[in-house]
């Protein structure tokens, strides 16, 4: 059966982008964090639309399984096989359209990296409102069915207020296209914004029309010394208030800032560190250092160090940046990526700490993540694997007591399945299946992921 | 079998809020337009979500159909009774919840007006994003309902922009909610998102979480003379550009500035009435007249006349506000509500004119709009109803064939259902009568509203 499905997909694709050998679909079997791998089907790389659709309609035929793959950076399972599916990788759909500078507005395919969509609209004087570490393989296809987030959410929103149109091949290989990026258009359900967040469970994202957003010439970055979390939650409100300039607030809890510097290898900031440090940034088109400067100084804020040049201003970002690196040198941790209400932050990691000192007084926990948007990413490295679930449980039921989200950013994938009845009231979670069963009556697009299986 | 549905609504909200007296029922039957009416089998009005999920459960146990009201002033027949339903008025869920000022958010329900939210949040120092003339009588419910627009949309966006959770009774009488209104939540499908704009044919909404935005205390108006719609369309994107704090920007053309000025006995903003006038505003925390007068001039804009404080503003706004009264005052028009990509509005206003000289030369076209968003409103005043059908018919065509949307921010309603699967694509539409079909089974939610009868 595989060799038919294999046969009718290289008359599609071609010979040499439908695969099977195993040293050839290792790429494509195992995620970024190489907790998540399965063995696929087989692996097929569709060049463009038509070719999507006809891969589609001939899994459809086979009842084959399919789970959409963009650049693989998805840290919860969702883009890689589980057991037997076809992987439908989109990599090759990276054209990049002409940018409509009046309309701040581009065309571009699934495929297309992060990096190369900053790219494309910084060459016609645009910027694109998204940006996160894993810019030069994650795709826009990706990132639009994790409705991704990043860095600037608290500027421009997440990936969702960046779509302005979407094309995408349904469960039954009919092609939905609304690419026409018109502000206003009340006719009918806004199936783009359904489609986003839904992690190639209701359709296969082929194209995408972005929003772009000014380019900014002037930045200044801050590292602002704090005493906790509510003063860095409270300034972050404030400079929001003050500063419509204001482009990233990262929160780094001093136990991360303390192994930033020491695996990094960077100079201490700080004479004395501080229990929390902030990480702003400001971009503007005239210089925002003295606004700043000025706002900061009125919070109260004293001690903080700023860097105006580009040199000076990833010296600062370092410290937030070289965190994944020296996470995963020290092991691999217990990954959580939860949103807490503003209110709810320091209570929930005076919890944590509690908690983890109980489970495990030799384990480390590192918290940093984006204050402005509630998300606090928490990495727990040295615990046993048993008491690591235990603590997963624990915590992820500490935050929904507080109100918040298990997932922030990176989403379900198979990871959090299980979370998501306790997250979604009754009638909540029955429309959502019902809208799964409407749309992939077959259950074929990445099954598994987002809904628990019934 | 109405007596026994009735006696059942009765016993949910009590004697006084159901009823089918027809001089009772008689506001719930008819719109705005006076042109969409209907006999209701009878009006229930509901106190609470409890109760609305009791009346859904009620009817839905009966097989009766639903048509949910706000305040009613729908332009397209989508509140109204169209044969014996019942009609669920959420006018009375209209509770004002407590302002949460750091995160610039607030949960009202659904039947509360747009004006009430303006003043609950000015009264914290804040302020809600959209506003339109009928704001005293639309309901946040019927706005999410319809997605709707009005003037600020260019800074702030359309309505699902500004909805942060909702509350919603589904078909079978379930209550789904998802109120939290946490900046990041990756959990599952964007049921409100998807809600947002679907007419009342997928849930009924019965309290919404909505984003405030600052206060600004300052504001200045302008009225620029200007030679056509181009030249608006390109001084809208410019000031855009270089004035983050512009917050409306309204095209007059000039047979609309002179029924204006006639109807509302205005005086004569200039001594020779340009063929178009651009209305723009600027609201800041600091005074924006010396930047919005610099970035006029940088255009090469001469003429303008500037309003600042109240007395001076409202002036200005005047010759567009007197604009809906003048046309009503002067017979029902053929009404169209359409975006047009920026490029594509001059020259369909061009073609309008040509074809409405053709199908009556008596008639008298008024053209007026959000420039921003490309959405124009067209007033046709003085065709004969046979030649007003053609004209919708041969407009709307155009509208399509320029790459625009038939309906900009009024909807579907009943009035424009045909015109859906000419907007649509096949697999989109599908995908559409699908995500009907699977939350509303029965079809008892708003039928014949948004998705033309199969």
């Amino acid at each position: 059966m595989s060799d038919t499905l294999l046969s009718a997909m290289r008359g599609i694709v071609g010979a040499s982008h439908a695969f099977t050998d195993s040293d050839l679909v290792a790429g494509y079997a195992t995620d970024w964090t190489r907790k998540h791998s399965g063995v696929p089907r087989l692996v097929v790389r569709p060049a463009d639309t038509a070719e999507v659709a006809a891969v589609v309609t001939a899994c459809a035929d086979a009842g084959a399984a399919i789970v959409p793959q963009g650049g693989n950076t998805g840290l919860v399972g969702g883009s890689v096989p589980r057991s037997g599916e076809v992987v439908v990788s989109l990599t090759r759909l990276d054209d990049l359209g002409p940018v409509d500078a009046t309309a701040r507005s581009v065309v571009v395919g699934a495929g297309a990296t992060l990096a190369s969509v900053h790219n494309h609209a910084a060459a016609e004087g645009l910027a694109f409102g998204i940006d996160f570490a894993a810019r030069d393989q994650a795709t826009i296809g990706g990132m639009v069915a994790t409705n991704a987030g990043g860095m600037h959410v608290l500027r421009y929103g997440m990936m969702r207020a960046q779509v302005e149109g979407l094309e995408a091949v349904l469960a039954d290989g009919s092609v939905a296209r609304r690419l026409g990026g018109l502000p206003k258009d009340n006719v009918g359900y806004d199936l783009p914004g359904l489609l986003t967040g839904s992690e190639g469970t209701l359709a296969i994202l082929t194209r995408v029309r972005l929003r772009l957003v000014p380019a900014r010439s002037e930045r200044v970055t801050a590292l602002l010394p704090l005493d906790g979390i509510d003063d860095a939650v409270a300034l972050t409100a404030r400079l929001r208030g003050t500063l419509p300039e204001l482009e990233a607030a990262e929160l780094i809890l001093e136990t991360s800032l303390r192994l930033s510097i020491e695996h990094g290898g960077l100079r201490t900031p700080f004479a004395v560190l501080p229990p929390a440090a902030l990480l702003v940034e400001c971009a503007a088109d005239d210089d925002p250092t003295e606004r700043l400067a000025e706002a900061v100084e009125d919070a109260g804020v004293r001690g903080g160090v700023v860097g105006v040049d580009r040199r000076e201003r990833e010296g600062l970002w370092a410290y937030r940046e070289a965190l994944l690196d020296a996470i995963a040198a020290e092991g691999e941790p217990l990954k959580l990526d939860v949103t807490l209400p503003g209110t709810g932050m320091a209570g929930f990691v005076d919890d944590l700490e509690v908690l983890l000192a109980e489970l495990d007084p030799r384990c480390r926990c590192y918290v940093f993540g984006h204050v402005g948007d509630g998300n606090l990413h928490v990495n727990v490295l040295g615990l046993a694997e048993s008491a690591a679930a235990d603590a997963e449980e624990r915590i992820l039921e500490g935050v929904l007591a507080r109100g918040g989200s298990v997932s922030a950013e990176h989403g379900i994938g198979v990871a959090k399945t299980r979370w998501v009845p306790r997250s979604r009231d009754a009638a909540d979670l029955a429309a959502m299946r019902a809208i799964k069963r409407a749309l992939d009556p077959a259950g074929l697009l990445n099954p598994g992921v987002l809904l628990p299986r019934a």
